[in-house]
């Protein structure tokens, strides 16, 4: 019974979702889909890049929460567009919500959309919410058994950040293991280390993101 | 459509929660349901908390993961009783599985059993398990601004565990917003300041769990 209702809403979701990537490929717009745990620095990475990012393209952020508007705030400081999409106790988009964000922004005028999705790393990455790519986020302090314990986000991502480097030392995240596990579920996305307060890697995850509105622009996808 | 079918998944599962309470009444057994993001720490609380518990009560593990048996391997390596709970992709524990679960522990004999949840401070914090009490815990790496952003959770713990305070110094954890953001979603609730790599608080949680244990048997209830 309850996984019929799963699927249910899973079909409707990927019909939505559907209509979404359509809509972003007529306008030529790439559209990221960052997800994370909470805390592991979704925010604080968009901060750092849309700076560098606005130089070269224009773009606008959909910013996904449960609760409270402290995370468009703070994008809306950087003076671009950003729409605040509020799940009110939902654990993650869905691509309805995310249709309804989209329709308020000018895409005919943009490159990029990020979607900020819910902080949580087990079922956003069940949702298609018409994305380009999905990029997954995780901190050091979270510890290197995540790829293991939560596989389908690492087998979903285009791109994986591994974030608050200026951590590493003062954790027992052991990287050999980690990058075994993420390997052994993804074996070509790119793994950037960044950090937030120290810079580490902000250039390179740049670099990507670009690469991945150039890939768009060609019709080879934005994914690899 | 979505929110009826959302209400039927609860109706069935307050009705397993409360069988599972009964349950535990009756044999004298406390639960607490342990919920946090993934990597803030469930796992090595236990594993610091467990051999101090052990000799003064009897306790088992229920282990909460989406895949894997890491985390139970980690809790059997103590010596106490522990089922691995799998959700196969599900982001929360409900009360059914809880169940199956309890069904294979020798109640008769223990005085409590921990319930480790997925790792998501979303939507375990929406689905009782029959347990007497959640415990939260956030690691001062996730950030202060936790509370005011997954608000469910912080309002319904009835101890709150603010784990990996070797790394406050290395973050930009505001603790006066923090506390400030959690009193006013639970006033009463204790704040335990804890770290397992220095050992801070340990003691102090194991006397709030053995205060509960306590509380359970006097039938006032766990929760404070």
């Amino acid at each position: 019974m309850e996984i019929k209702v799963l699927q249910n809403i899973l079909e409707a979701n990927d019909q939505a979702a559907a209509e979404n990537r359509s809509l972003l490929a007529t306008a030529g717009v790439t559209a990221l889909n960052l997800i994370s745990a909470p805390g592991a620095g979704k925010t604080s990475l968009l901060e750092k890049t849309i700076p560098l990012l606005r130089e070269r393209f224009s773009l606008a952020v959909l910013e996904g929460d449960i609760a409270t508007t402290r995370d468009a705030q703070r994008i809306g400081a950087l003076e671009v567009p950003v729409i605040q999409l509020l799940t009110n106790g939902g654990c993650h988009l869905e691509a309805a919500l995310v249709a309804r964000g989209l329709a308020e922004l000018p895409l005919e005028t943009l490159d990029l959309v990020f979607i900020e999705n819910v902080g949580n790393i087990a079922c956003p990455a069940e949702f298609d919410l018409g994305e380009d790519a999905k990029v997954g986020i995780l901190s050091v302090a979270e510890g290197h058994d995540k790829p293991a314990k939560y596989p389908l986000l690492f087998h979903e991502v285009s791109a994986l950040l591994l974030n608050k480097m200026d951590l590493l030392e003062h954790t027992d995240f052991d990287m050999e293991t980690f990058v075994k596990d993420f390997r052994g579920l993804n074996p070509h996305a790119p793994l950037i280390e960044v950090s937030c307060r120290t810079g580490q890697g902000i250039e390179g995850l740049v670099d990507w993101v670009a690469g991945a509105i150039e890939r768009h622009r060609q019709g080879t996808g934005a994914a690899l």
